[in-house]
């Protein structure tokens, strides 16, 4: 089954646990409403990746560990997108959760999702409770306190920011648990693959930093670079344009390099470096000097 | 140990697991202020309860259970709390959280909750996974959808309401976890230990409803079980004081007669008689009636 598919099949049977006649009936759309269609899916894809280059002895355990990823990410964009955060109207081009449905329903979503990922690990776990109880351990480690997705977006009420400890939780945690479970899926230890989704993560930053200066640049004619992007820390403020891009293919080679020895080392090399061409954003030229 | 003591030890030691010196200051603060010092830690003294009339083989494991369950506990009043629904001010004596920090470390407070109670159990598996897992299952059914306390909040949002599946999400799904995970910690079958639960959930809704009712009818000079009381189902607007007072005994003494048969069943049915007397509320003579 290609990995698209797979991933669909398991978001979907993950849903379905939290569907019933007898739950009351707005909630249970607006999970699905803020699942379905799902964006690029790219952490599953990854962890999926991993498992792969693992053996996949037990793919029930890595498709249920895709289905948990992929739901504490939509959560957080559901709870993101709240009025206190960023007060978002549209999200992967529809209403946010929060609009379509209201903002009470916005917080059940999102809480909702973050319980049904360990449901989910946690019913996988039948046959090998060994390999879930550790699957919900980096889970809960990358999105909750003191280094998860909660602490990244914790920072951002904080005066003063450990911008190293930002970067980390905000966005590279849970790129990390991408790998460390699609490791621990096929019965590999999880340590070794952590730098692999912590450099991906970092990628994916500079790489947002990028799209974000140039769509400024493009859009409201403010030079790239000069300034410092809604005041949050930038790699193009940092570096500059070009700096940014020789910055981000240094960190993509930094993550194959580090993928450790397994039987599929090749194939998932070759997932990164798609990957890569899919978040690289073209520069125009006259920022390639 | 006394168990008051068990659980503020086990409660410390979980949030201990969520403070760093490299996350955010205020969130870390918020996550100890919003669960110390407690109320009356009432579901996890049941919990630790169960796993005592069971035999308590694994006291590592019911005293995660334990602190995980208050953790989701704690995390419902928080999001509760929130401007978007009961925007109260005031929790056990102090601002709530989003008085105390703000509206966005009060999501991320709960968010943050939530997934510690996940990793505590995950913790704890170390010696029986196999129990973990069934513990992370149990507390995700009562606390998710379709089925737990965020179907009971979500019930809200409808403009027709399932009282049946009301009441049991909302109230009753938490004291189910308590009996639920207190069998589990010890190796017992939770099933058999469901009914206990949800009939001390029901007996804690109608005992709300009194309460409600009878400080209304103190302060508002409201005559009491004439109205539906904030628009909500409630006891004593169905079946008067004197009927809700009955029915609140009645549920008592099922909830007793449901404890299955195990090492400390007497033990375990004078800690529910106990607590029915800590939540019977003083009914003025003229209500008796």
């Amino acid at each position: 089954m290609p990995l698209t598919q797979r991933i669909e099949t398991a978001v979907s049977d993950a849903l379905q646990l939290s569907q019933a006649e007898s739950a009351p009936a707005q909630l249970s759309s607006a999970l699905v409403y803020a699942t379905t269609p799902g964006g690029a899916r790219i952490r599953p894809t990854i962890l999926l990746s991993v498992a792969a280059a693992c053996g996949d002895d037990r793919p029930e355990l890595a498709n249920a560990a895709a289905a948990a990823l992929e739901l504490i990410h939509c959560a957080s964009l559901v709870h993101d997108d709240l009025p206190c955060f960023d007060d978002a109207d549209i999200r992967r081009g529809k209403p946010s959760v929060h609009r379509a449905y209201s903002e009470p329903l916005a917080v059940l979503t999102g809480d909702s999702l973050i319980i049904l990922a360990f449901e989910v690990l946690a019913r996988a776990g039948g046959r090998d409770p060994g390999r879930a109880a550790q699957l919900v351990l980096s889970l809960a480690q990358r999105t909750g306190m003191p280094g998860g997705i909660c602490a990244g977006q914790g920072w951002e009420s904080e005066k003063t920011i450990d911008l190293g400890a930002y970067h980390r939780s905000k966005t590279a945690a849970l790129f990390m648990a991408a790998t460390e479970m699609g490791a621990i899926s096929a019965g590999h230890a999880p340590e070794e693959w952590r730098d692999l989704g912590a450099l991906i993560g970092e990628a994916f930053q500079v790489a947002d930093d990028l799209r974000d200066a140039l769509l400024d640049a493009e859009s409201l004619g403010k030079p790239v670079g000069q300034d410092d992007l809604h005041g949050r820390p930038n790699a193009v403020a940092e570096l500059g344009v070009k700096g940014a891009v020789d910055r981000l293919k240094q960190i993509l080679s930094g993550a194959i390099a580090s993928i450790p020895s397994c039987p599929g080392e090749a194939a998932l090399a070759r997932m990164v470096s798609h990957q890569a061409e899919r978040i690289m954003p073209a520069v125009p030229a006259r920022y390639r000097a």
